[in-house]
């Protein structure tokens, strides 16, 4: 197994003090490093060390290097390998750095599957971490425990608490896309002209998956609703979902309304002169879609082992064509990309499932316009697994940089947070001296 | 995977009332079953359904049938891949006989590595398991965190509290075998006849070999020392220690008096004519020796990767001839056993090392003339996670079926014991209701 890469920093670090751990998820750690803005503030605080450790399988962490991706070369990929490696990193790190008489607490972050991780390593490790502060961590959705409908519900919820105008608008273009595509190869025709796509669409499927295309760029503008513009990955304006719903009430029908939404995601450096769907989007066990990069193929197969997010449209619920994705839809594809099946319900056995009392000292947060909440745990488990919600909240907005534009929701759960986590740290220090 | 092999009775279950479920170690599940009374006896004071489920390798358990022991298909035998067996068994078991508003609330049972692993269980499954009673479980020993050296001292113990001529007897035995044994090829010949050998110690090895042979059967004696015969395995007297001891001291010489000794174990029957070291033990990665029974790879190769046994002997603290099972001496082994390292450390990573107090609800039971005792835990870890030492009990005592010779220690432990458990019950009856 080659190495798994660390970003960290120790300029703030007091020896003996405490170690903020980030459990990587599906990218690269770079950006993930340069995006969690939060553990970085807090570490002049507590006079942290700071370690970032990729994910096995993402970034530069390829334990087959160029032939990671092969089928055969897939199957020690799993939430628990991942764990073990972050298992055995802190248990050295705190054995070369922590000697006794120093202590050295480890607090875990995380944020989206990073969440899911630093839970998991808290339930299964708690020797190693003192607690967790897990961010929009979609822990019970991923292991099977959500009905299926709410991602896609809230997205569409976002924009109509907006505008309900604008869902209106979004189904609008969606029912004359699916009427045109109705008349045959001539229609499909016309739909992806008026899509600006570069490759016109072929059949049906090719339909199915460019509507999953757009319903995509929703969800990450309802995601990333922050009150501030930001530039880590696609640009986006400030309100996202506010700047996207003015586009869309603007435009001329539907149709055009959608191309302008999609575009502030997909052309955010204006510089396209059509859409490749194939760029953005490639279908996968994730029905948010995977991406060309490497890291989306690692994601594509954990998606089809052990985690689970079969999320589903009905146009009733939601504001996009209906599109049920179901468990077989998940076994047939992952039977033909990966010669593998789901193992549904494994997540919830080896990780409690809906019962995490057991454990303790976990912080789960979440925004309350985050499409993805309803994935995780919204209300406290015990006195000291809690639950707090960021009112206007994005996607992991804790975890972010602070920013001028931040709402007082914001700048509260950060301080409770850090509350927390200076209590954790203080308890684990007590126990050890 | 094949299916893991179980030995259950619902005789006494009253439908919701709990499972009580034997973590299956080293051995055929039939032959635990039939030495494991005192759950039976439990089982109708608590109308339970009882469960023992087979470890994986080992019994009728084969994953890979005749082909199981190849080294290519040894890789799925772990800790961890044994307790997800468990894990899914309980799960699907309580998906089908508990369904709300029936509670059955599991308690794993297990002794010496069963123990071991009833109390992984409970770390690592809280949600599957309301407590463990761990038996005579070395935690501490597996994962390589005790000194190496008690083990042997306390077989040794165990002969010089009965008697302190034993011990000296056994050396004087030793010390002799060392001189013959220096004289060349005809000591060696001389040692084999005088110890009635089938076939004659060819060279060191050889007969370091023998002399783990011997320390083994003291072992075991100590180990096995009830105040009742015992006929399950191997026929014993009552309190084999004391009765080999009187041999040891009645015999002409000290050799005389180890193969008298010895005899009571590997000639129980009476009916051999010379001693076959292969057939009694072989060499491993385990210093108390392996069997040619199919199990005994597994063990082998379990002791090979996660499973830490390095006990010494010096001679000074014990009665054995000095022989330093170190981590080089397991690492050659392994090696060329099965092309495997050993990964020293790992399990105390994994299943939290000394710290366990962040578990809840496990008894950690002893016999105090138990030799592999001061592998495991005992003393208190906290309020719920107990330890209980059985007065002039042997290997997993309290487990065994009740004995009118019985003392009042094991009598009063096992009456503790099920207060526990039914005190866990109804706890986790309330939560659930």
């Amino acid at each position: 197994m080659q190495r798994i890469t660390l970003q960290h920093t120790d300029a703030f670090w007091r020896k003996g003090g405490p170690i903020f751990f980030y459990t990587g998820n599906e990218g690269p750690i770079t950006s993930i490093w340069n995006e969690i803005g939060f553990m970085k503030d807090l570490t002049a605080k507590f006079e942290a060390l700071i370690v970032f450790a990729e994910h096995r399988y993402y970034g530069e962490s390829l334990p087959f290097g160029e032939n990671t991706f092969a089928r055969e070369n897939m199957g020690l990929l799993t939430v628990e390998q991942a764990l073990a490696d972050y298992a055995i990193l802190l248990s050295n790190l705190t054995a070369v750095f922590c000697q006794d008489p120093d202590v050295c607490p480890v607090i875990a972050f995380g944020g989206s599957y990073g969440g899911v991780l630093s839970t998991f390593l808290r339930l299964k490790y708690p020797n190693l971490v003192a607690g967790a502060l897990a961010s929009s961590a979609n822990v019970y959705m991923s292991a099977g425990l959500t009905p299926g409908n709410e991602l896609f519900q809230d997205v569409t919820e976002d924009f109509r608490r907006y505008n309900p105008r604008c869902p209106d608008r979004v189904r609008e273009g969606f029912t004359e896309m699916e009427r045109l595509s109705g008349q045959g190869k001539q229609g499909l025709l016309e739909v992806s002209s008026r899509m600006n796509l570069c490759s016109p669409l072929q059949d049906r499927a090719d339909l199915v998956n460019m509507y999953r295309w757009v319903r995509e760029a929703f969800t990450v503008l309802a995601m990333e609703d922050l009150p501030y513009s930001i530039s880590n990955g696609p640009s986006l304006p400030a309100y996202p979902v506010n700047a996207s719903c003015d586009l869309l009430l603007k435009a001329t029908d539907g149709i055009e309304g959608i191309i302008q939404a999609v575009g502030m995601l997909y052309n955010f450096t204006s510089d396209l002169t059509c859409f490749d769907l194939h760029q953005d989007f490639v279908p996968c066990a994730d029905p948010t879609g995977c991406s060309l990069m490497p890291g989306a193929k690692a994601w594509d197969y954990q998606t089809c082992t052990e985690i689970s997010l079969l999320e589903s449209t009905n146009n009733v619920t939601d504001m996009f064509p209906p599109d049920a994705f179901t468990e077989e839809t998940r076994v047939a594809h992952c039977w033909e990309r990966w010669g593998v099946t789901p193992r549904p319900g494994w997540l919830a056995t080896q990780f409690w499932g809906k019962d995490l009392s057991p454990s303790s000292n976990i912080i789960f947060s979440n925004g309350d316009l985050d499409p993805w909440r309803r994935g995780g745990v919204l209300q406290n488990v015990s006195s000291s697994i809690v639950a707090m919600v960021i009112e206007g909240g994005a996607h992991m907005m804790d975890l972010r940089v602070p920013n001028p534009a931040d709402p007082q929701s914001v700048i509260r759960v950060r301080q409770q947070e850090a509350d927390l986590i200076g209590q954790w740290i203080r308890e684990a220090t007590n126990q050890r001296e």
